[in-house]
């Protein structure tokens, strides 16, 4: 017998040290840094080809630096198949598990689907995206917007900070730029896309829970709003005759937050502030302020954006200050399927209890990949709520607990599609 | 006749030329930036001993790096003096008047004093201090207080950015820094010390006057508050679960605007703000903000110090955050004499209007000589209210009147000490 709680620590164990494996695959020594199309994303490739291999997997590079596993058991329909996948690039100074737990947790998988011989209607296959958090060319989504068509050849060209442009990076690593198209999945080919991912915040830990599913991801806004005053001598200008924006920023913060906690499911976030001239002794002449906000209802978040905006028009003109705005980024909601999701839901649900539901404030591969395929997320408890930090974690234990979900998913998808084509 | 009002405007045209002409003798190409004992100042010496000679003074170097030129006509007590002065270093890319201005109005004061045969029963002085803006080593006012004997000779081991030492410096501009304490003025030996200076702030062109008289320098507290959170990405964490600092920073900071502008003649600051890590898609972890209270009444200072320490505490502890302060800096209100400030008014006052009598934000080498000797200080309207920044300005007109109200002011102050002395 596979599939013992026991046979799923030892997998989860096997994920545990394979993501410390990874860790060492860095551009930066003494950091997690793996960028797009680097070295230490070579090495990282060659290391997770040889456990897809172990698992049973025929792994390959597409022209957009994906690696792929395939697993197609004899009688399956090797047209289709269930994905399960994340990505293999991290931010700078990162933690060891964004994404790249979500490409180990799949390999463990299709390992232990293998060993049960689970007979399958379609293949499986496990993708690490090339390119998922846009730090090289600052472009995120590479791999995920080459699976599914939408990646626009023009981007080709972009450059990195050395000068390297996108098409060059990955010709160097092996890749040819002009096939990337043929990367592109074909209309019903993805029965199913599973994406297992660290939560990356504290809900989960807070309500003593491993394991949360995804609804949606949450739509977004970023801009930037610029208050400009008079400046002048800290010393010298009496109080009736300035206009500090800086204060004025200020309410507006306060403004935000508070916006946000009373609009149910809205996160808000001034998370970039900054002064000039910022010297003690001189009164602020300037003051930029960034806002993030993001909600699963778009409608919801725009009526809060245009809220704040009004807000920062009216403070300005209360105090003589100036005031532009400049909207940075924009993207709309994306619903995960619902009948996949339920199915995981329940999966969960068998195994440990019922997952908490909810939407990813973060932006993932199956944001991209949602938009051509059905798609379902698996959130695993972030300790500390730590992400994109060298302190990002994960329980073993709630990585087995995940392994055995998965894989009772995967078997209860196979048995509806064998039904369904009967 | 001299002293005719096309004399004034004679005069005041000639310390413009002279302030623009010192503009050009700068460490940096292209900005007015102009330290202790640099090259450039060696140049600004040359300029300014030549323009004391013509205006018939002997200048010389002291100890401290000061040019000091003296004009001590026949028939005066050599051992007593009234000085005219104020600085000639600058900040970096600075404007033309801050300090140079003083020291070219008391050469232009002593030239009429001269041409009018001004019968003085005293030398006059007037002083270039060779630092007051403490660039170089952070240290300001080394020239007015080796003049008043509160220089420490253990800050000539001070080293500037480039490791040169305060002594060295000296010593390499062809002063003995060993000798600073022979600069030292005898008790009684300065009758006045009268300081011109730009108002660096906007408060005469507010209301439409040319001249100022300040009645005291005030006092300052600075320190810095630093509040700390959790931190955290700003798409995972819901609002209910942060604790984000800057929002209670901005409240602090609007607190820091309320109390001035309800406390008569406070003047405070929040100037610097700085959050870590300041990226638009993360929860501030930590805010730091500085604080900059100036009042002419030292407890009105302390009191609203320790009610925005209170606060910045409460807010802290209401929003669950860490909060640390940091006390950089104190100094005492000084006042200005009495006596002096109050003949220096009514000279003003006979050739213009009922000056604003008014308290210096800015600290000025007045501050330091007050401490010894009879001090008062003559400010001249900043067109702008712009300081520190090379489109500081003055107007001419202004500098004649100044000029005239001086050079009045210092007959009446012959003629005081003629009456008293017989």
């Amino acid at each position: 017998m596979v599939n013992e709680s026991s046979e799923w620590q030892r997998l989860a164990a096997d994920v545990m040290e394979r993501c410390d494996a990874l860790a060492r695959c860095s551009d930066e020594p003494g950091r997690i840094t793996r960028l797009f199309c680097t070295p230490a994303m070579r090495d990282a490739h060659r290391l997770v080809s040889g456990w897809m291999e172990a698992a049973g997997m025929s792994g390959r590079c597409d022209a957009a630096g994906n690696l792929r596993g395939t697993y197609a058991p004899t009688g399956c329909d090797a047209k289709r198949c269930v994905v399960i996948g994340s990505h293999l690039d991290t931010v700078g100074d990162a933690g060891r598990y964004d994404g790249i737990l979500g490409v180990m947790m799949g390999i463990a998988v299709v390992e232990a689907v293998r060993q049960a011989n689970v007979a399958l209607p379609w293949a499986m296959e496990v993708i690490g995206f090339s390119e998922e958090e846009g730090v090289r060319f600052r472009l995120p989504f590479i791999g995920s917007r080459a699976l599914v068509g939408t990646f626009d050849p023009q981007l080709l060209t972009l450059c990195d900070d050395a000068g390297v442009s996108l098409g060059r990076a990955l010709t160097a690593f092996g890749c040819d730029p002009h096939a990337i198209d043929a990367c592109r999945v074909l209309e019903g080919e993805i029965v199913a896309y599973l994406e297992p991912h660290i939560e990356q915040g504290p809900l989960l830990e807070a309500v003593h829970q491993p394991l949360g599913v995804v609804t949606a991801i949450a739509g977004q806004t970023r801009l930037t709003v610029e208050w400009a005053g008079e400046g002048g001598h800290a010393g010298t200008a009496p109080m009736n005759l300035r206009n500090d924006p800086l204060p004025i920023a200020g309410r507006w913060a306060i403004a935000v937050e508070e916006l946000a906690r009373a609009t149910p499911g809205l996160v808000a976030t001034v998370g970039r502030f900054v002064v000039d001239p910022n010297v003690p002794n001189c009164i602020p002449r300037m003051v930029t302020a960034s806002l993030d906000v993001r909600h699963q209802d778009d409608a919801v978040r725009i009526m809060a954006v245009a809220k704040l905006l009004a807000l920062a028009e009216e403070l300005a003109q209360g105090a003589n200050l100036a005031v532009r705005v400049e909207r940075q980024h924009e993207h709309a909601a994306v619903a995960m399927d619902v009948e996949l999701t339920a199915g995981l839901a329940a999966a969960v649900t068998e195994v440990d209890a019922a997952p908490r539901l909810m939407v990813s404030g973060a932006g993932h591969d199956a944001g991209v990949v949602a938009r051509a395929a059905p798609t379902a997320m698996l959130f695993l408890r972030s300790p500390g709520g730590v992400s994109h930090h060298p302190a990002e974690a994960v329980h073993a234990a709630d990585v087995a607990l995940g392994l055995e979900a998965l894989v009772m998913f995967v078997k209860q998808l196979a048995a509806q599609s064998a039904a369904a084509s009967r």
